[in-house]
């Protein structure tokens, strides 16, 4: 009886597995699933481009060849991909050379791009086509994917002569059980979001009409390339340091510590010899779970420099505020920039947020009625599906946003931008449109969604305070003209005397009150200096401290 | 500089993915991963219990042996695992029995136990130890994982001697990164509504305190073993066919859908070669994309039996009313279990929902505020995470309860029960605790939900109905007390004589008018017949019949 469970048991190939959990790769819905396909093209384009320092320009062209069928031919102007490893990046699940780097990039994962050939192939039968060209070859070269062998099966190859001009990856394929769309989260919308988040790169986007809309380049620079950083102390694991010890090529502990994690000095490994109750002196080798316990303890009570900032590359304030700024037209605008801090496993990690509120900002129901709109990044690439489950959405929705005058905020003309940028994005799926609500990283939106909040707190009253101020004014100047007449005749003298004296008495004090300290209650001209990452507490005595004061009244009542 | 990006390309192993991205299996929070580990363990052993015979009798225990560790038994009843299975079954992920098998299960992918596995390894060090008992040997072992080969190290195997009577499996392992609690996503909750969903099973509970909580089994008998079946046509996909063929032993295509299919007949064969420009008798080997696309296309036309209801094994009205009744005490419950039907891919599912008002149902917040409570199943497994993209959850918002007299839903002492069935769950993610929102099943749900819905809204309406009839009533009655010595005195006769006389004729008319349709207004005794899967017009002309009539008033106003 045991062993008739088992009769069937085998090992099956990841391939094997996403192709019977499509949905898991993002391919559920004919709208979704036409995105993700952009996406997972897009976002390797940009990566490969930045990382050899060029400047990005990437076209994506939709057709409908019947009503079925829609297809996707996405170009870029990278370096190319050598012949040899066409194979492998389009055609293998999980083999990638982004899996163990701690560098901010889009991909990671390795399953994108052969995730998007084996839908075709489920969904049309017919292979998809490379075109590949780098500074010493030119191939075009169409393959498809051995689902059980999680292999590409190469059906024809042809060597480009004579050779194009210019490098870059073209990639051509077919796809049935999606929908050609351009609504909320259409191919057209992902990549104006892709803009909206790369300023750098310029992209062109033909719809199957034949139409063309082209985001030009707004920022002529790369942005720096992140620099590759080790792992943080204060983020490993256990079993991370265990998993060092067994590849290390360091012929001792404390060596190994300092080439395999940042911010690990040969002062930090003296400091730690003190912690643990053994030698840094043994070879890696020998390193046991209690060492490596020990070693991980002693990190959670010691201090390190926060991670390095270069290995994470935020969009930057200013390119947020004129992105949003050029689409949205908003009222008020805020962005904030907090700094880069890390969550477990070592992974740095940083947030930036906008708030628009007025303007174009929000989304407008077919029923006229407003809502907020949240536009969600990681890594700079949009996330258009599964907010539900989002750490970014959560984060958003956790804001006591009443506090800040933003009272019924999803009924608001707002738009709120978030991106998170890391070494290594905690998807809750491979689909990557989601990320798992890791308690860190929920906290670090959150207070930055509270500074933009307390931003537009200041704004508001101000607002507030300026209608209240008006309304004073005009009480005030109704008064004059009644009174003034009344005081004429009291005093014996002519009304033309009196009012206008009333009048400057109230202008100057009812008029100098709002700007009595300009800047403080006004809105902010410059985005203020980078707020780190704080404790709750801190937040929260801040927040009391900064309750919008009302300007100071001026000496008017004196003289009723 | 093309070739520099693809210095470190290489292949991971589908370990190396999950380890580096645990949160995709449900790994992210403390109370969360606690709550994999025993949903794992759990799902296996019913598995395995109910496809051998057996009514299951799980145990599971936690321990804190220290502050940071927590250490989990897991014990079945089941018929054991053969010694030579064991490495694959809790040491290599992706190595499954139930992967290509067209059954309902609660595991599915391959994935899960061997999860288990790495995380205890991960965040203690420690191997895991199994001890199988089977009818013919019985051993005690130890593995870890190799994570980068994706296969078990057995670190100890020590055959047992004598041989213990009972056969089954026994988990035993240790976790960092893990909370013990008793709350709402606690494994005691899972193990609550496991016990709910699956009244077969006797569930025993030994928290870290010793206390020992034993969820009986109260009904004694093993539901019926599904069937398992081949893919519907209405569902297969043309990838499908093609893959059938290529592995096809049969000598003609025709014979091969005979084979690989449900419902479809030597009659269904001869319709199909009516639809199609080849002939059904050719070599399946020789089946390209374009006659495989015939073929789905022509089952789009045709018609097929529905797929065959034994393949499914729901829980059953009378158990979920049973479990509902027993746990909440409401004041309304209604369950309705509806037709199994088919979604893309060719798997079979089927809904069931039960919804429970008043008692004990719904949740009470710590501050006493209201919510209501939706409790998502899985092939009887509990979904208590990750509610925010479920498509369980997606279909309960959806319905406009207001129509169903059940406006502002959210804060009510509502509790809705959904136990999806399929032979396939299409899950968001490796986690498990998500539904795909795949639109066919969100819609049967929702269906279903109208349907109890609506019969809330009779009880509601006669709830109502009541109180307004009461209120009639005594307004009679009052008109009686003041009109009777009026009339007494206009027609000369005693009041005591026509007091009497008016009470009996509001009693008659008002009180007889609400129960003139017994059953029609009332609440129904018994679960209507179950209803099939219906078109969204069908249902919402039905739902426009089936508004509240109101009682027949009674002849009353005419004597006033």
């Amino acid at each position: 009886m045991a062993e008739g469970l088992f009769k069937d048991l085998r090992e099956h190939s990841i391939a094997e597995f996403f192709r019977k959990n499509s949905q898991m790769l993002g391919y559920n819905g004919k709208i979704k699933s036409l995105t993700t396909v952009v996406h997972e093209a897009v976002t390797n384009s940009l990566d490969a481009c930045e990382e050899s320092g060029i400047l990005p320009s990437i076209t994506v062209e939709l057709k409908q060849p019947d009503d079925e069928m829609v297809f996707v031919r996405s170009k870029d102007n990278g370096p190319g991909i050598p012949k040899k490893h066409i194979s492998d990046v389009f055609g293998k699940m999980l083999a990638g050379t982004k899996f163990h780097r701690n560098i901010q990039l889009r991909g990671q994962q390795g399953i994108g791009i052969a995730g998007v050939t084996m839908f075709s192939q489920m969904t049309t039968g017919k292979p998809v086509e490379i075109i590949t060209v780098t500074k010493e070859e030119a191939w075009d070269i169409e393959l498809t994917i051995d689902i059980r062998k999680n292999k590409a099966d190469i059906l024809t190859q042809q060597e480009i002569k004579p050779k194009p001009e210019e490098t870059g990856v073209e990639y051509l394929a077919n796809f049935k059980e999606v929908q050609f769309s351009n609504a909320d989260q259409s191919p057209y919308e992902y990549l104006r979001r892709t803009a909206l988040a790369n300023p750098h790169a310029e992209i062109t986007y033909i719809d199957p009409s034949g139409a063309r809309i082209n985001f030009p380049r707004t920022a002529q620079e790369l942005p720096e390339r992140p620099i590759e950083v080790p792992p943080h102390p204060k983020g490993v694991i256990v079993d991370d340091i265990l998993l060092m010890a067994k590849s290390s090529t360091n012929h001792t502990v404390k060596g190994m510590l300092q080439t395999e994690l940042s911010r690990f000095s040969a002062a930090k490994g003296e400091e730690l010899q003190k912690h643990v109750e053994f030698d840094l002196g043994m070879a890696p080798k020998k390193v046991s779970w209690t060492e490596a316990e020990q070693i991980v303890k002693a990190f959670k009570k010691m201090s390190f420099l926060a991670p390095a900032t270069d290995c994470l590359r935020p969009i930057g304030e200013k390119n947020i505020e004129a992105a949003m700024q050029s689409i949205l037209a908003p009222e008020f605008l805020s962005v904030i920039e907090r700094r880069p801090t890390v969550y477990g496993g070592g992974y740095a990690f940083q947030v930036e947020v906008g708030i628009a509120y007025g303007g174009h900002a929000g989304r407008k129901l077919a029923s006229g009625e407003q809502r907020w709109e949240i536009m969600r990044f990681a890594n700079r690439a949009p996330l258009l599906f599964d907010a539900g489950g989002c750490a970014l959405m959560k984060a958003a929705q956790d804001v006591e946003w009443n506090r800040y005058g933003l009272k019924g905020i999803d009924n608001l003309p707002v738009t709120i931008f978030i991106n998170l940028i890391s070494t290594h994005i905690p998807y809750t799926g491979a689909g990557k449109q989601s990320v798992s609500d890791i308690n860190e990283i929920v906290e670090e939106i959150r207070f930055a969604l509270m500074d933009v909040g307390r931003k537009f707190n200041r704004f508001h009253s101000h607002k507030r305070l300026l209608q209240e101020h008006s309304a004073r004014r005009n009480t005030f100047l109704k008064y004059v003209t009644e009174i003034a007449p009344v005081m004429a005749d009291m005093l014996n003298r002519d009304k033309k005397d009196i009012e206008p004296k009333w009048v400057k008495l109230v202008e100057d004090h009812v008029g100098e009150t709002i700007d009595a300290e300009p800047g403080e209650e006004g809105i902010p001209e410059e985005p203020e200096g980078k707020k780190g990452a704080l404790e709750a507490e801190d937040e929260i005595e801040e927040l009391e401290e900064e309750k919008p004061k009302k300007g100071k009244k001026g000496g008017l009542s004196d003289y009723m």
